[in-house]
């Protein structure tokens, strides 16, 4: 088994150096790690090809080896992320707020970084350089421990970036591979105590469920998404409609997709036979509630299972709702706290749903598709947090730090 | 075994319940929770003398038994202390920030509770209402496990809380106490995944660690803090003998405590006499290393151990560093990132010393003593958070809550 106490410490050493690095230095940093991503694009290639040749034989599904596969185009994508993440504000060293206390100290909250980050993460390499250029901006060394899929590619990307900083001679061991996909290493990654201050897992529901219940280390979960719109008795349905279709077909297989629509039973009688005509011509298949099911022509019959399901696929299920109340009592009983909206022309229907509904998000007349770190201004984003504690939604570079308590004071004892 | 299970869905349910409570309304139970304190002070003094008596049977140092001890006047402090708490202001419901993005969106972060709070303590039972009333005003339900010297009182207490709230008929669960004080029952809260959004430890640091090593429920650490303050060459030498005195001998049991005095070389010859003598006239024994020991008539020899120990009595090490590099150095490592101090009245030094030292709190020219949720304007505080997700420092009502984006769009979609 790798020695994860050597990377743990490593980690922590490298991690209160970048901590202490000026914002150009690090963004000199991060620009010159994607110039060696470039300039190293056929070893990418060498090892990414090893990735390919073993899901060949594998038979993974084509999808999801089109995930897996880096060409010279992407890979100049990952390059251009870094250098991207390299142009934004960085948190750390802001103060957030500052005042005097009646003991006239003045009392700052200062951005620091969290310390050491372990990623754990499936299939896509380009989390890799995501991940890692994020961390690296907000000064915190990460742990990174991709999939057995991507394994190679990984390792490759993450020996580029490490060269590149060994070169330069300046926290080095920032950014770490855990070139081991056993499950004990897994597990042992999850409980380093000594050393990650965070650990974020990004991935399918079973992979987070899996740490969840593994991890001894402070976790951020991210991901899944259950999400609903609700269409309330008073709706723009002109509106509406264009919004279930994106927040459904736009792209069904992330995680701020729409998974279950909520119609109320005053509108469903013409609201369904039009929502369906739309939903067939964006191929999705219905699986609908009793009720629906005599609005709609082409709908299988929905089973309870349904309404727990993150399809992340071409399928929608749909329930007819009485009221604006049990809408919400289904959402809450059956979400995953990530995105939810309505679409309600009503004051008091939207101000009641936002207030009841917990999620991450919750919208009123707008696409579930929304919740994203780039999309609400947070310029990257390392995920979208579904719980309480640290950060919830999406979770770009501010995300990625604490604070620390800078307290100027002139001689004060405490009385 | 007590049924976890079931007390973590009541929990869960009087949180969504308790969340959605107006401002006025939490107020005015935690006022009626306060006047029910006071009418039965007699029974919470008769659960109280079971714990006493006990306590005496098991020979229980008389410091302890101080700690343990309710009296009248104690009694009125605590029901005092919840209707303090009813008037500071409710952070739930305000919206931090709130901004429009590029396509139109008005994205707001908005404070929401947490959900359920595990918080397991040791001894005093006024943490009891103090961490009971935290939890209620910031809409949070909350599952208290105190130690078994307080049992008899704490479970009395909650009864007493909780009868107000069953009386008014609103969150009955929002309070509840775990009447078992077994190691089983404890790991089995540290493991309620599917209820627990956070588990807050109080206590010494056994119990912290214990908690750390066992929890997988998300964890905020909280407490020990072996801190230092350094005397930098530059420092103005009558400033610094009162904060010494201030951080050690004003409160030796505290966390915010000073531990360790770390002292410039060049300061050392004529300061270490001054400070001895100080430090003398407060009761406070000295361990020295070797070339402190040359200026110091009473000290006793420091050994590695004494480097690392929280002493939380009138015990003070003293160390002599060469620079300020090696005091930060010696910090860093040693510290439990609590609270760390230097004097000096130069000002390249205290930029330095602020920047380098990693602790919750950093201070120039003040008393570690300060770390405190109401001394920094909190009004109240439910313990000192040392790690770094979520909240770092004291923990005021702020600290106990989350965040929801809500989203006000008019026919948004993703394109």
């Amino acid at each position: 088994m790798i020695d994860l106490q050597t990377l743990g410490k490593q980690a922590k050493d490298s991690a209160y150096q970048l901590g202490l690095l000026e914002t150009a230095k690090k963004n000199e940093l991060l620009n010159q790690m994607a110039d060696a991503l470039e300039k190293r694009t056929d070893d990418i290639l060498i090892a990414n090809t090893l990735d390919l040749n073993q899901a060949e034989e594998n038979k993974i599904r084509d999808v999801m080896k089109d995930r897996l596969r880096l060409t010279p185009e992407r890979i100049q994508e990952m390059a251009n992320g870094m250098r991207q993440v390299a142009q934004l504000p960085d948190p750390i060293g802001n103060v957030d707020k500052m005042w005097k206390n009646t003991d006239g100290l003045l009392i700052g909250q200062q951005r620091v970084p969290l310390g050491v980050i372990g990623i754990i993460y499936e299939s896509r390499p380009n989390v890799t350089t995501d991940a890692a250029s994020l961390c690296f901006k907000s000064g915190n060394a990460v742990i990174l421990r991709g999939g057995k899929e991507a394994f190679h590619s990984n390792q490759q990307l993450v020996q580029i970036l490490q060269d590149a900083l060994l070169e330069a001679q300046l926290a080095p061991y920032a950014i770490q591979f855990v070139d081991d996909t056993s499950h004990e290493t897994a597990k042992a990654l999850m409980q380093l105590t000594d050393y990650l201050d965070v650990l974020i897992p990004r991935g399918g529901a079973g992979l987070i469920r899996r740490v969840k219940q593994t991890a001894t280390v402070p976790v951020i979960e991210t991901g899944t998404g259950n999400n609903h719109v609700y269409v309330d008795r008073h709706a723009q349905l002109d509106m509406a409609i264009p919004i279930i279709i994106n927040a459904k077909a736009q792209r069904p297989s992330v995680c701020n997709a729409m998974e279950t629509l909520l119609i109320h039973h005053e509108v469903a009688p013409f609201f369904l036979p039009k929502i369906e005509e739309a939903l067939i011509a964006n191929q999705i298949e219905i699986h609908a509630d009793e009720r629906a099911m005599d609005y709609l022509k082409t709908a299988l019959p929905a089973t309870e299972a349904d309404w727990s399901t993150e399809y992340l696929d071409y399928i929608l299920a749909i329930k007819v709702v009485d009221s604006l109340e049990e809408a919400i009592v289904h959402i809450n009983k059956y979400n995953t706290k990530h995105s939810e909206a309505i679409i309600t022309d009503n004051y008091g229907a939207s101000q009641k749903f936002l207030k009841e509904v917990d999620a991450a998000a919750v919208y009123v007349n707008a696409s579930t598709r929304f919740t994203d770190g780039y999309v609400f201004g947070f310029g990257a984003e390392i995920g979208i947090s579904t719980q309480k504690i640290h950060a919830r939604g999406p979770m770009g570079l501010h995300e990625l730090t604490s604070i620390k308590y800078i307290v100027y004071g002139n001689g004060q004892i405490r009385h």
